[in-house]
């Protein structure tokens, strides 16, 4: 049965929605990031998932074909996109598009949290390699964001 | 061009989006609700959008075979879904399921503010008849939500 009305137990937490690991452990690099799936219907073409980075924690760095559709909800932090690196705060929109590289990082002093939309059906992931990084890590803005 | 990241521009208005009406005038009761598309790109399986009910208003009492996945922002009010009335709030959770009637209204003192995620191709919503209003309002905590 849908659940029609699932309201929040605590801040930025829902009933019957898991508090899960991002990703699995050792798959990827990335820090103090979980993952919440509020919306996962076979009727959907879309998923709909609230992410939340810890203070000084950041998703992991990667590119692939599907498309992210991002709203800020709460905190304060940072995001690679599109070659640069900006700061962002609640309900600010960002986009990556296909194959491009994206990185999320929680400010030190706050967390971040935002909701992620992304096709349901989506290819893996990939992770740079060295000359991929290299290539981020030309533009100082990006190496110290990347380092940080 | 993606615009990778889009800020603010007043508390939930957006650069480079337009504040539309919800729909066109006279296709459908409504009343006060304004549209804004967040994200809505080809490469992309689902739209997100924002809509904003004011202080009194309603949007249609409908229902269609897409489901809605919806994420309240901002203000306070109730929602009609799956034959009961839910008093909604900041970060509640809903889903409407296909063909369901469902209608959001926002309280008297407050707006009602949420994203909406729906499969980019969707069928036409359908309004009720008169058979369909008198079974709706059967209950009555349905038959004051829809007169009020």
């Amino acid at each position: 049965m849908t659940r029609h009305h699932r309201r929040q137990t605590a801040p930025l937490r829902w009933e019957g929605v898991d508090v899960r690991e991002y990703k699995q452990e050792g798959s990827a690099p990335f820090r103090d990031v979980t993952r919440q799936v509020l919306f996962a219907d076979p009727a959907l073409a879309s998923e709909l998932r609230y992410f939340e980075v810890a203070p000084g924690g950041h998703t992991t760095l990667e590119r692939h074909a599907h498309v992210h559709a991002v709203v800020i909800q709460h905190g304060r932090g940072r995001c690679l996109v599109g070659g640069r690196v900006v700061a962002v705060a609640p309900f600010d929109l960002i986009e990556v598009p296909p194959l491009t590289w994206h990185q999320f990082r929680a400010d030190d002093d706050a967390p971040l949290g935002f909701l992620c939309m992304v096709d349901a059906a989506r290819d893996r992931p990939q992770l740079p390699d060295a000359e991929a990084l290299a290539q981020l890590c030309a533009d100082p803005a990006i190496a110290a964001f990347i380092r940080s």
